[in-house]
């Protein structure tokens, strides 16, 4: 036995995908369309079939998404998501999170942080999610942190340039989007973090939970 | 730290998504359609669409599959799918696993079991591939297994009335269906095998993974 599965504490950090979940800035192109192949009506077993953009619900991004020679999931080391990670409250920041927040906290190179924000009490307000400004995201780039993960839609609320995505992807820093973390207690953990495999893809649903 | 990460030893043992992809009896339906939402000719981002039926590629299906009043993702307790595993050598098998082939192997109440045969070898031969038939199903019905994950498309065939998948899931237990086993040595192995939550679905994909 390698482990004894009931001594695992599994805490789920996904988001449900259904027709009425928040979207990024409440984008109609971003909703999930989720229909059925078959039920026990037209046939003899029930199938689904979904279409989605795949930046909707809990998602990990590669370099791809915002550089146009950045590396797709094929180039992903499963080492990079499957990782110990730190959970950090930052639920008192309102707006942003910005380098003057991040430096109060305890971030060594090489950590895959959670930051756990009002996000994840409110549904991921459409408008006005907190995410990780310009300055914050250049911070971690320079600790060369592993990984950030974020209970928004984005890291960033799109900007013209995209300067918080591109300033953590220029150091490959793993950027998890949509988590929800409302229950989980500051802290470290086993991240795991794998997103559904599209290797050509710049980004896929994960199935994202955390083991203590 | 929970774990030092380099420590883990991590398997991949999911297919990968795309056009080209094997799928269930070659059926068109079941190939997934991958689009571009967005690339840096048409906006500032590269974004990726995929419409797929939810049983292509690694998938887990749950009982809402094959029973009428089965129940869905919403139901499954993670602990169910992240949990040891034993994995077992059947490539010897020409045509489908039979009860005679598993009382053979060292299964007992509450494992959670993987079948290596010849399709992991040989691209999922669309109507011949390896499966586990209705004895073999009630073999492990009546063993009270947690679950049993195969590299076929299907547990089954495609019999009429889905014994293999009905026995299965009137006890209970997990199936696993499209894993890439190739690679992987029999043994035990911690499972990870959440799929992305899609709470009403009857199956979803999974980034499949093992760890030693």
């Amino acid at each position: 036995m390698i482990v004894n599965s009931k001594d695992l504490k599994i805490f789920d950090i996904s988001m449900p995908i259904n027709h009425s979940m928040p979207v990024y800035k409440g984008r109609e192109a971003k909703r999930p369309i989720i229909s059925l192949d078959s039920n026990f009506d037209t046939g003899s077993s029930y199938e689904t079939r979904l279409e989605m953009n795949l930046h909707t619900g809990t998602h990990l991004d590669t370099p791809k998404h915002m550089i146009l020679s950045g590396y797709t999931l094929k180039e992903l080391e499963l080492s990079k998501v499957i990782t110990d990670c730190k959970v950090f409250d930052l639920t008192d920041v309102r707006d942003k999170i910005t380098d003057m927040d991040l430096m109060k906290l305890d971030i060594k190179e090489g950590d895959f942080i959670l930051l756990k924000t009002r996000n994840s009490f409110e549904d991921i307000l459409e408008n006005e999610f907190v995410y990780v400004d310009r300055d914050g995201a250049n911070y971690l780039a320079k600790l060369k942190i592993k990984g950030v993960g974020i209970d928004s839609l984005g890291v960033e609320r799109d900007q013209p340039d995209h300067e918080t995505h591109i300033s953590l992807f220029n150091s490959d820093i793993m950027i998890l989007e949509g988590l929800r973390l409302k229950d989980i207690e500051e802290g470290e953990y086993l991240l795991n973090a794998a997103p559904i495999y599209i290797p050509e893809s710049e980004a896929a649903p994960v199935r994202a939970y955390l083991i203590k």
